[in-house]
């Protein structure tokens, strides 16, 4: 007789809670042979120097095996926390200091240890409605209440925020932190213009709440520079995520955050306690990226690439989707995200698109509730164009469909 | 003015508490030059064919960067999950199921993950005491209660094991799990014998209680073959853990966990939950060194290195210590364990080592609990043998000279 007949015996209650549904669905359907995926947010690599990081990786290895492949320490190498200095520089932070850089497996696992090292079980974690579902979900597992500050196609309303946070405060919630992506939001897309930075982190530093920016979309700007990150001038109330998994590569994980001195080490020993350090090669080859390889022409490049993806799904979805069906368009980073009218609920439309050879992920994954959504995520960065066209061509019927049954 | 004035206001729980003196303190005398440091437990890389593995990475990158720098799946690549059977195979479990096996970005990651996804804050976790520093440390952030259950030098004593479950069971705690590392273990080295393994299994199924088996040092048998896991006989009950750091690699941060069918599915959801996945690059080039290099002969070679490395310490502590300071033999692994009459103290002893220029672990560091301990690690995996005997020559005027204020 197997000890495990009723796992949700043996699971936490956290483990029990995991949202998966609707994403894992997508994921799971996205493997379809000759399904056109507009779900998933993967870079474009083509135009990454693979012969020339090759040879990095070859030297990396053979040469500096006895350090690429042995333990490191649990903040990062020096040279990849430099490195992360030197991209944050691009983001529009231009000083930040390597000792208060902690390198993470990636952007994901940063957001994991911010939630370890600040919230208890019960905690509230302000959050943009809609979020990335990848927060939610590690704010699912600390226990921690995602609550919902109000958006709009610019992103987060500051007097929204304010109003959220006294609300809070009257109901006597701790707030963890207030989590948010200011640029080019995953799945938004939306763009926080400067003043509203300013308003927000004046608004949290009068509610004594900390900040976690996340911004791993940041320098993937359209026909402008990248508005700079909240951190840039409120570096002191702030714990700053980014990654090279947009601007380089997400297979390597390699992700950091900058810390505010008072809680560098907390959050280095929290990080350590949950994974010991990110892959030491992988730091090693993202390091030479940024020292060795035209990793900004990479970036502009790969930019303008997103932006004629972007352009040529934006003119099909007008051409093809009911005016009653709404976009913000994007600015920069990897999505768009859709409206339809109030009513409509996106899941039930996800299996429909999937059976006309298309997929994309229903607006109730980013949403901390469960009611049904009217909202919808296109990820146009991994689609070259003609496929992107023919993706809205899928498409299109099945939202507009869905219009006649309101 | 900042708004972090006071760290603690904005820490979790579990960030405050958070434990980290002593071996927080050991790493970092350990990198004063002249130092011998008997206390990294990191693997002896000297024999890896750097040559042909950098030639492998060049190939994984140059050739294959869309996949290699691309986003995989939470679970793991197909191919590294067949190489951990493969790895598995000779641990002593032939038939584990790839199916059944998550890639986790090193072992700590697959700790971390089952206290994650069976733990809630308040339960139980027994441990051996001594046990791994880094998992006492996972444990605690998860507000589980590390509860020692009594050993031997052959590790978990089953009748200890079985009256510690009774107890907790008429104290009305939930046990999260039982954490063991049966083979080799971190910090004792002891080895459970066989005939104890199923008892530990049996005690466990009969009091409906988890094991989570942690197995990095199994195959570094010197002068045996392994002992098979509880896992080879014990499948449904035992969570499973292994990783590529002691037979390969500790800086490419590959481990995995091998689950009970009906928990799989949780164990995956909750790792992607915390960091997606592990470093694709990192599982590629693991992958590689399991099916195209020779790396059985490694681990030969490897364990006979680190045969003669413990034997040295061994005859030199037999040379130097007072007979009143007693250890336990090593049988394979990285790790001498060490007890000094009851009343001593090593933690202040440690400090003394630091200024004759040799770094050791105090026992204290691997117990749950916070009194003075008279146990000392010695990690002889990394240090020639001719500086382990000076290592020794260093530390022995200093243990023996505790003795006598005793």
């Amino acid at each position: 007789m197997t000890l495990v007949q009723n796992p949700s015996t043996f699971l936490s209650d956290r483990a029990r809670g995991v949202r998966q549904s609707a994403v894992r669905d997508v994921f799971d359907l996205a493997m379809t042979p000759g399904l056109i995926s507009l779900a998933g947010g993967n870079p474009w690599l083509d135009d990454l120097p693979l012969y020339e990081l090759g040879q990095i990786a070859q030297e990396l290895v053979a040469q500096q095996g006895q350090v690429s492949l042995q333990y490191g320490t649990g903040q990062g190498t020096p040279e990849m926390r430099q490195a992360a200095c030197t991209v944050m520089a691009a983001d529009g932070i231009p000083d930040a200091d390597p000792d208060l850089v902690t390198i993470t497996p990636g952007s994901q696992a940063g957001i994991d240890t911010a939630a370890r090292m600040l919230g208890n079980p019960g905690d509230v974690v302000v959050v943009e409605d809609p979020s990335f579902v990848g927060a939610l979900n590690t704010f699912n597992t600390w226990e921690l209440d995602a609550v919902a500050t109000p958006t709009d196609e610019h992103g987060l309303i500051p007097e929204g925020l304010r109003e959220t946070l006294q609300r809070l405060r009257r109901e006597g919630r701790r707030i963890a932190f207030l989590y948010t992506i200011p640029s080019f939001a995953n799945p938004s897309g939306a763009l926080l213009p400067a003043d509203r930075r300013d308003e927000v982190a004046q608004i949290c530093r009068e509610a004594g709440v900390l900040i976690v920016e996340d911004n791993p979309y940041g320098q993937l700007a359209f026909g402008a520079d990248p508005v700079p990150p909240i951190a840039a001038k409120h570096r002191d109330q702030v714990i700053y995520l980014s990654t090279m998994s947009k601007i380089f590569s997400p297979g390597v994980r390699v992700g950091w955050a900058l810390c505010p001195p008072a809680l560098q080490r907390a959050f280095y020993l929290s990080a350590e306690s949950a994974y010991i350090h990110a892959s030491i090669l992988s730091q090693m080859l993202a390091t030479a990226f940024v020292t060795h390889c035209d990793w900004t022409g990479h970036v502009q490049r790969a930019t303008a690439e997103y932006q004629v993806r972007a352009d040529a799904l934006v003119d099909q979805l007008r051409q093809e989707l009911d005016p009653a069906i709404t976009f913000i368009q994007p600015q920069g980073g990897f999505f768009l995200w859709g409206t339809l009218p109030q009513g409509a609920d996106t899941l039930p439309l996800m299996h429909e698109a999937a059976e006309q050879g298309v997929v994309f992920v229903p607006g109730g994954a980013f949403s901390p509730d469960d009611v049904p959504h009217p909202t919808f995520r296109l990820a146009y960065s991994f689609v070259p164009g003609e496929q992107l066209r023919e993706g809205v061509r899928r498409l299109a019927p099945v939202l507009n469909g869905a219009l006649n049954r309101l």
